[in-house]
């Protein structure tokens, strides 16, 4: 019989790493590959950042809920935040869409209106691309690329032990908003009378459908001259982005529940919805903010930026990964991020 | 009444203009954006050429006849063809891919084999990606970088009149192809005991489902300092291709039917299959072939290359775009490419 291993066995890092474990590199230039935010590419000197996303209605979007506008700005938003997850600035992107006849040209005007929207505000040029029909369902897949001065770029897998572990901005708004989002849909779909007001939770529903990637760390990195020694973004909910970090730079860490970073909008939602904002916050994803470990000097340059939160720092790795509860406990953090592969 | 436009009434080509006649570029490093086979940026002088491709399961591919092998391996090799398009050395690609859980790890094994078969033929690196699940259907998105020397990218824009046009191997393989592929599918259908022959067919089958970029024929010129006038790939089927490169250089053209390249396998598979081979050759799409335009006193350097043909020249823009047939009657040659969007 042949042989058959489900891909759900794996999980998606798994089978990155399965699928990408026998390349071999044949370019001098390519200086960073499979495994981070974004690759790197020596462009005579000066370096190149790459990174791709592919975005399927019904995996990555639900179009009950998301305004074709807002979703052509996040299918821009979310590549750009790989970028600045390496420390570049993202310069262009390519954008292609697989659409069914269900789409009328007004519809993709509006996908469209949301995509440049966002080229303009984070400067970007759309340069490419590739349009085409599909039999089912939206595709869209965008490449962005950037620059960065030589070696300035900075990887997972190189943060050092006693570093301070950090993160832009709050968590758990965007998995909040999603929450409030399947709520609603599923009332609508009881009783279609029913109209959802969204009004008192603009912030949690923000966060969800038009997140911006943190341009303005990248920019204060800069003016104060900090080179962080790992960094990426929040993409899975930093529980597993913590294990990310840990795991390539073989390291352990220590999360304060109390530093966690939470918005009273945040908190008030989970409340209202019976879940632990803490649990929101570790393990909810798409809030796209930036973490990062800094060399304990660097204290000094951070702690005047009300955008950036120190969490807990790194430690050997026989300690493991661990979070300190308020209440005093020591809980071991585990990957609870997103699989896409756990439900299909 | 919302306004709504169907998709089919801008077919493909009206529907990217459409949707991209207002993007304002932003980067000076934006040589060249939407429009040609890649886009071409500025890196510090050297210039980068970047394109996409999107390939939906059902629309571009069905896995009844291709084998995952070649299809990892048609992907990479028709990306690397817009590159080669371009005058480009394509030297790094990323790979993202949807699949649903009907895929065994195995089978994407098989996929990516192909892959990297393909970027260590053609000497590009594999540098990143993204893979998530698809509700249905087999989703491969790739995009191609590449390097070009200052100012040595081709467009399809820059045609001159009296130029000769060119293209390379033979064409019209791929379609019949996919004519008998579509043809054993049908009977297997209705009669699964009856098993495809495919052996005669090896030609044609192979053109289908492993084309082959034509990086010869980017070295060829640079060893004959050969710089082609316009360029671009042959994937929609050379009428359309010749409409592009007339409509956006602002010239009419003169088409030989004498002098199209067609196999003698291509040949024998059209008057099989009841086909004109000359409309095989002219409407068939996917030959991934490279149709240039070149100056006159070239010639001498091309006139030995059996890969390359002289099927025509340009004229002025009043004279139209022409097929002159063998018995000597004179056609306006329209676009009967294939048209994503006219079947869904």
């Amino acid at each position: 019989m042949e042989e058959r291993t489900e891909i759900a066995s794996l999980g998606e890092f798994g089978l990155i790493d399965h699928l990408t474990k026998n390349i071999e590199l044949q370019h001098a230039s390519t200086i960073l590959g499979v495994g981070d935010d974004a690759a790197v590419i020596d462009h005579f000197g000066k370096q190149t950042v790459i990174t791709t996303d592919l975005l399927l209605e019904g995996v990555h979007f639900d179009l009950m809920y998301t305004p074709l506008k807002h979703l052509g700005y996040k299918a821009v938003a979310v590549n750009l935040s790989d970028v600045y997850a390496m420390n570049a600035t993202p310069t262009h992107i390519t954008m292609s869409i697989g659409i069914s006849n269900r789409f009328s040209v007004e519809a993709l005007n509006e996908f469209y209106e949301g995509v440049y929207f966002a080229c303009e505000k984070y400067g970007v040029d759309l340069v490419g691309g590739d349009t085409t029909s599909s039999a089912k369902g939206f595709v869209i897949s965008v490449t962005a690329i950037g620059e960065v001065a030589p070696n300035k770029f900075v990887k997972r897998s190189t943060a050092q032990k006693g570093d301070l572990i950090c993160v832009s901005g709050d968590l758990g708004g965007a998995y909040l908003g999603l929450t409030l989002m399947e709520r609603e849909k599923r009332i609508f779909q009881e009783n279609p009378q029913i109209q959802p007001d969204l009004e008192n939770e603009s912030y949690i529903v923000g966060r969800l459908l038009k997140p911006e990637p943190r341009k303005d760390i990248i920019a204060f990195f800069e003016e104060k001259e900090i080179v962080p020694t790992a960094m990426m973004d929040v993409s899975d909910g930093i529980s597993s982005e913590v294990l990310h970090i840990c795991k390539q730079s073989n390291l352990g860490a220590v999360i304060h529940e109390e530093k966690l970073p939470i918005s009273d909008e945040s908190r008030r939602a989970a409340y209202k919805f019976g879940l632990d904002p803490t649990v929101c916050a570790l393990n909810g994803g798409e809030d796209y903010e930036l973490i990062f470990t800094l060399k304990q000097e660097d204290y000094d340059k951070i702690v005047l930026n009300e955008e950036i939160s120190v969490i807990g720092y790194t430690t050997d790795p026989e300690e493991g990964i661990k979070l300190y509860t308020k209440g005093g406990n020591r809980f071991n953090i585990t990957a609870q991020g997103w699989n896409a592969f756990q439900q299909s």
